[in-house]
């Protein structure tokens, strides 16, 4: 422990956190816990916005990992502003406001075994305290246009919309883009493919939104539950080929669709699965349309970089819900649990 | 019509080819036809070898495509010598050895739909005939390395294991790359990846055809009926991560073997589908170890150019099984079907 | 000659052409030549407008290959209607509104020797005439929301840029860009840039200048008359590291800053050689900061195609100098060897 | 310092280094300096090879940098085993071989200012010592089948080589590459072209290293002594267009033949600089034949990962020219500094 570390940390202090001690809404628990010192290469962040998404409920109710072991402090995703190095830390000083790292071992390139597993919020305990140590790897400092609810907002969803089209689909201006709703990764792919030139074509199931998908930037809006073949007029509204990517969020519910909707050698971008772990997948019309399908596990550092780099330029931010305050907890969980919100869903850290 | 296209092809002279007349391989029958003629920007090849490929097969049965019209010239790989050249053909000589390309109209790139249409063999007329007519952009030189009936084996198989690998796959030296079986496609893909520097791991459900593998350059060889969760054998085998590449030809059948097989960031080139057209893919653990499953439709002209000079390069032979005449054409097609043969089953053209 | 041609084109036709007779502006005379015919696979195109390249002047003076056989109709850049096409024509149909491709023979892809050399306006006859006749492959649609003279700006400047921050380039959202001037490429440059979401530095001689390259969408305009080492100040303004691409267009006279601007691993374009042929670059600093020097030739069909639909879905639009007359030729000609235009130089063709 | 370091580094240990008081060689000698203490996130690393570079006698004679601080413990590239770590390293152990990495701090992708400031052997202290403390960060793994020797060759000659050809050059089966000479990164780049399956051709100005190209896998050998414009006869023996990539180490001497042997959209990579910081480049011909002029910095982690890897399952070994022993530093300098000998010059470390 460092000089520096001691004198800020009087190892009395205390700090809360929300703890799952059993699978269920109902066992998560604010609790004291010491405040944590960070050791050599460590930081410890001062926690003061977290944002939900919907793997923290299913990683809450026992659903992403059952075999996760307890107690776990859950959510990916935070912010705050680093008040303790530990030895030998470069990089990263007292005062630099940072998010963590969805994977905390994964620089840049294909991950490894390791990247996938070292993740914040399960298996590794997660942001929802007032006081994280983090290695100083796996923060990574937020654009300065956003508060902290909306930085909150960057690890999980918005760098997952980055890698679908920029790291690994190289979108560019004149392309055609489909993205699928109005969630979290949603909005931001509907943001980076705009600021990349793109046309943007959005899906919905709610008539309500197709007036907000167009103001974000949409092109065209295609309501699903008038139009269930929604796949064959997306591929109409795009020259009759087909759109370049799509940033698929469904999974197996709308996986079969978009796929018609995808342009031959286009590419099919798979992000989240709402509707279970398994589909019917046509691979013949992967196979004859030389379709690529990308699994995209969030993402790296130097993609978060890229990111926070064209954010700033451009002054994106994203749409946020509502920010609950921190004896709210279980209310923000219930807001992503209802299905009800538009835009992302975050909680203000500390007493 | 050119005035050379005219004073070699007198008008009255025919040609015999087979021509499906209804599904069903008892009904393709050998024909006589006029001799056809190159018009502006076509060539006539006279066809000296065809290979056979598991689609034709498929496609003589009906099952490829139900709404082939009909009567069919079957097969998509040919060879042959170019004797007419229409006018304003650049690039193409009478003499000149040549393959027709599976895809008549993809030079480069990303196919288009119409790529994707301009298939021979299905929809348009094939090699089963001893005089065709293409587009010169439709022909493309062969190595002289190999004899017709092993040149006839590049158009789809070679290509699309070159496709698999190289154009959309990126091998390098020191990769592993898994093959399955002893097919066509894998066969090439095997030596692809050998040309190229990578380790191969190669599948079989054929104890009796582990020592030929090993000796084409498998390093290890896994037989999948005595291990039928050989996906978690090859991962092992590749340091526990898996293996940089699987070129998946089996499709349902193996899916999710290969997906168990293949590293995090790894490609799984989907090229064949034998076994129905769809499949229940684990979507989570594309999505949660960022696999990306690329659907190959064979090739374009540039890699067919590509693989060319680097077969010539390092003296690559296909294996073949056996090279039926003229007359056993209907033999050569149950050869096929019995899926007894080891090596490319070829037709020697012409009486 | 097919029948369509035949019936469109009365042999007694003659159309009008500048053709030079020697190297010099004096030689460039207005002449009438027979309407030509298209052979198979060619079109005629009735020109409507040509546009002036720094280039073509070169080329009339003799400064660009002064082996150039002559007579020669010269001018890359040119747009018109076709008005008839040869047999065998696919994928082009009279009433088209096509540009000529600067290269007649590459479609995608790197070029070949033939590629390089099948150039409009030198060694073969450009577009300077009422009617030309080009290979199908050779003319390529332009986006609607162009007029003539505008939409005849893009072969070779648009391009160029386009090929060089796109095609070659790989520019994103949040790059940095610096583009020297307010010429042709450049100002392509610039546009092509922001649509991308860069953020671009420009450069200028002309204080009044700064004002129209910041309408235009430059963040950043740096005066390197006043500047002489303005790529410190450029590396300066990028955050300290460089830029991440320079579009190059000065040659010798600019080099050795543009090295000094370019971030280490960062790109330059080298797009035009100004102030002669030969540069004393120093090699250390593309080497010990791993640069790029990518020349750029123009570009392929495959890039235009791209970049037409870019421009159309941003209704980008070329800045015109001035648009001169059929009979005021030499006055176009002399208004680019002023240097004193802004924006593109163009004539509209026919009486 | 952790308890594991403490326990295995008494004190008054001390250990011998080779350091620069002033520039030249005679001012190089040998020192006593206490055993180096790993702080947290470093290891100790006893060093048994060390292998010289042209820049490491440069950086000696004072030619690299002027500006260097002294004094200095030169050399980039050695080898030895990790005897100690400090606190909170990870994926290093005690026992395991390594190398140091030329950058200290480049992970991956393209470099920062300080991934190319954080070199060994100036400006930070480097190998020639019998125990350096580096961060963990700092050394990678070396192939087994390398004896020490040998694998003090990796870190700056054989990196160089694969980044060009492999990292940045993307090298593939049946291109041709050409190398020049028989230094160390001309060596590696033939192995590495060979292994890819690309074709080679090899320069040398020596008929007496004609044969040794040969057996290393050189399929053609031109003299350039013999033959001064060797670029066309290169240019000639690849079909006519040029090769596909130059590993160009001359610099000055060698860049306008390099420039005539490349293909049209062709690579030189460019290596080294051996006649002086600047050339007269031809600009035109980069420009022209849109030739990629790319300038390599040794490399990242995950090319040396990469590369280990492929040496590993190849058997990949380098020529050594002879090893010298510890009291004869000197001497294995004078003969680098000789240009005498035939592979790289290593000097095996301690008493």
């Amino acid at each position: 422990m460092s000089v520096v570390a001691r004198a800020l940390v009087p190892s009395r202090v205390a700090m809360q956190a929300y703890a799952l001690s059993a699978f269920g809404l109902q066992h998560l628990h604010r609790v004291e816990r010491p405040t944590p010192v960070p050791g050599p290469g460590q930081v410890r962040v001062r926690v003061s916005a977290v944002s939900l998404n919907y793997r923290d409920l299913m990683m809450v109710r026992g659903e992403y990992n059952p075999r996760q072991p307890l107690p776990l402090v859950p959510c990916s995703d935070g912010v705050g502003v680093v008040e303790a190095v530990g030895d030998a830390v470069r990089g990263v000083r007292p005062g630099d406001r940072v998010a963590g790292l969805f994977s905390q071992r994964w620089s840049a390139g294909d991950p490894t075994s390791e990247a996938l597993r070292a993740t914040l919020g399960g298996p590794l305990d997660g942001m929802l305290a007032e006081q994280v140590v983090l290695d100083a790897d796996g923060v990574v400092p937020v654009p300065d246009h956003l508060d902290d609810a909306e930085a909150a907002t960057l690890p999980c969803a918005a760098l997952t919309a980055w890698s679908a089209l920029v790291t690994l689909g190289g979108v560019r201006a004149g392309d055609t883009v489909l993205v699928q709703g109005s969630g979290g990764v949603s909005s931001f792919a509907l943001d980076f493919a705009r600021i990349h030139g793109a046309r943007v074509i959005a899906t919905t199931r709610s008539a309500g939104k197709i007036q907000g998908l167009r103001q974000r930037g949409a092109s065209e809006v295609v309501n699903t539950v008038d139009d269930p073949r929604w796949g064959d007029t997306v591929r109409r509204l795009s020259g009759g080929e087909g759109v370049d990517h799509v940033v698929e969020v469904g999974g197996v519910g709308t996986l079969a669709q978009s796929l018609r909707a995808v342009r031959p050698g286009g590419t099919v971008s798979l992000i989240g699965v709402l509707a279970g772990p398994t589909a019917d997948l046509n691979l013949t019309s992967v196979l004859m349309r030389q379709v690529r399908v990308q699994g995209v596990f969030v993402g790296h550092r130097a993609g978060f970089e890229a990111m926070s780099r064209a954010m700033a330029l451009h002054g994106l931010r994203p749409a946020l819900d509502r920010v609950f305050a921190w004896d709210e907890v279980p209310a923000a969980f219930e807001r992503i649990a209802s299905g009800g919100h538009a835009g992302k869903v975050c909680i203000r850290v500390g007493g």
